[in-house]
């Protein structure tokens, strides 16, 4: 686990945009933490920190989810599977909708990994947790077992950890 | 840079989809070889071999660049910068028009890194070479230096190498 001092340093990096992406929400964008070296290689030991030794793959969910995902897979040595939004895998094997403010979202999963595989679900940000908690179901329906989930901020208030209750967040947004 | 053997065991987990996703098309499907830790392994050791100690930041193309990037930039020890498609980022700094089959796409970037600064290019695959070519164009308006291309596959006869004249590809496809 990095120390106190780098996490805050890593997290002083996180920029406030009032206003985006609508009038009233304040986006945390960490696009400054991952461009500095230092602070994102904190950000990816703290994101992994507590599950260490209990996955054998790592999955993002897209886009953002992405970025974090590679950067887990290749310090844990472990494999990295994309969770998509629908129409972008040629042989999904599991899809799951879920709501969302105004519609619905469909994600998708190939079946690149056997049953039984301990899969560690990483995304940037948990927010009301509609997405992360579909992707669970997306394991679930391949007989695969998600051991955690991993975010590196969770925006409080918004109800995301009762529908993500195995969740670790390295920063409260 | 790994060895013929781990390239070549790397090499086989990638999957062909015939008429995907349109007739005719035969689409280079990656994420067997992600979901496999030494296979990923090997794709992004070879991914930047040429390129040892020549970047400051590695920046991948939304969205399958950014699962590769995450990778080297963890493996390289340097930042990382998303390049995303118009109306993602918050404040994107430079914004970059190129055309497709039909129609145009909008590329953008934030200006999280110094003028001056060494990226590595990354993405997936060099088809016809119009989005990393505009990414290109993207890091020249805000004066940082493009020291190479890397992607995993170069599908050829697109005439992607005459865009992208600086392309290092792991597997020609």
């Amino acid at each position: 686990m990095p120390s106190a001092d780098s996490l805050a340093l890593a997290e002083s990096l996180i920029v406030s945009i009032p206003d985006y992406p609508e009038r009233g929400i304040v986006f945390r964008d960490i696009t400054p933490l991952l461009a500095d070296a230092a602070g994102l290689r904190t950000a990816i030991d703290a994101l992994i920190a507590p599950f260490a030794g209990t996955f054998d793959v790592v999955a993002g969910v897209e886009a953002r989810g992405f970025l974090l995902a590679g950067a887990v897979a290749i310090t844990a040595g472990v494999g990295l599977v994309p969770v998509r939004k629908a129409g972008k895998l040629p042989r999904p094997a599991a899809s799951v909708a879920y709501a969302l403010e105004y519609g619905e979202a469909t994600i998708e999963v190939h079946d690149d990994i056997a049953p039984g595989t301990r899969v560690l679900l990483v995304d940037d940000v948990l927010a009301t947790g509609g997405t992360l908690a579909a992707a669970h179901e997306l394991f679930a329906v391949l007989g695969q077992t998600v051991v955690g989930t991993a975010v590196l901020m969770e925006i409080a208030g918004l109800g995301g950890r009762e529908l993500v209750s195995d969740v670790h967040a390295v920063f409260q947004g």
